[in-house]
């Protein structure tokens, strides 16, 4: 007859190290759930009239007069309509993207991923007025066929603008682009076709803090967190 | 005199570890960028005009006529001046939210912790017309003193916006609205007193796949990245 003894200690151990993680684990809960009371009780501070939420970080590409490619990181951006599909990117009038924008009626969007970092972070810093941002990063413009912009071949999405509409709002000016196309690197496709948020490894800009974060773990699918709710 | 045998096998051992884990490391760093450079030349495909961006989770704080309060999920939205401070929000002409923020030329943005994905989630798929949403999820509506409108007790951050312009654009409607105060909770507050991303916990939203991902790791500062190639 085979001894057992060793495998009924192994199976011990693992059986103790689970109850012991359950243990802990539930302490956690406990202490998150407190926590959250706690939050949710609290009274709110005011931080006066600021510009200071997390958003998505877009590099804008254009042609100055010269045909000089240029490209700018944007932060106030955003999508505004689905039909036709639009974006919204706010620029100062100082920046060397608004003249070429206003000349040249098109802009590109391109989505970085967190491999750009630095990158991006350049591109918000110093004016194509003074330098070559291609030429000093070594990365590619590439005309598009569609609009009057380029866009950097080296980004895993770009978008392509043709300008619909500006507005004055005060330090900033907005522009209003219609995108006509949307060209994805393959690698970051799902399978579905569509853009993989952790294949694509978008990131996010915090103001105030200047930081960039990158994206993190999937949370959930929206009609299913919904149904909790809505049994 | 005493033995020193088992101090230098420990510190053999932690040699041998760290030796191991900068190979893996080289190794993992050499396929990164093989991976890399595959991905640089790749060709891109065309994916249509589409709205298909990942872009930020904001629940939009309403009242109606009869001063029933009312939010809704928006992720068409953005910050898109400095001065004054002004957010922008796109909606359907059918929503709820879109008649109370004509009638009241007011609404609150709610920025949500990844706690409230499921209500973030309920937020976006249900209507006002049709049921009180505060009660059903149990949030608490919150009378601004500064604007006509609600905002959630228990979301981290609340912005209060007076309506500015509007401007159509198709299927939706851009409300652009000045920023008369940011409340934020303190637990959600960094040293610089400024909202710190790794305590709000916000999350972004993927259209196409429906998919909400939590905020990631720390990527880096602007200006230090920015130095980097400005060398």
């Amino acid at each position: 007859m085979k001894s057992y003894g060793p495998l009924i200690s192994i199976l011990a151990v693992i059986f103790l190290a689970g109850t012991c993680a359950a243990m802990f684990s539930e302490k956690d809960n406990k202490a998150e759930t407190g926590k959250q009371s706690k939050v949710l009780d609290e009274i709110k501070k005011s931080l006066g009239a600021r510009s200071i939420l997390p958003v998505p970080v877009w590099v804008i590409g254009s042609y100055d007069k010269e045909g000089k490619p240029n490209v700018m990181t944007s932060a106030w951006v955003g999508i505004c309509c689905s039909k036709p599909p639009c974006v919204t990117i706010s620029l100062r009038k100082a920046t060397y993207t608004f003249g070429n924008i206003m000349e040249r009626k098109a802009f590109s969007v391109n989505i970085p991923s967190e491999s750009f970092a630095k990158e991006v972070a350049y591109f918000g810093s110093a004016s194509g007025r003074d330098v070559n941002k291609f030429s000093k990063t070594g990365l590619t413009p590439v005309k598009s066929d569609l609009v009057d912009a380029p866009y950097i071949k080296e980004f895993p999405i770009v978008i392509e603008c043709k300008l619909l509409q500006t507005l004055e709002l005060g330090s900033h000016t907005m522009f209003i682009g219609e995108i006509m196309d949307v060209k994805a690197n393959k690698s970051i496709l799902g399978g579905d076709g569509l853009p993989d948020i952790k294949k694509l490894r978008p990131f996010v800009y915090a103001p105030g803090s200047s930081n960039f974060y990158k994206t993190g773990k999937y949370l959930g699918k929206v009609p299913a967190l919904a149904k909790k709710i809505n049994k």
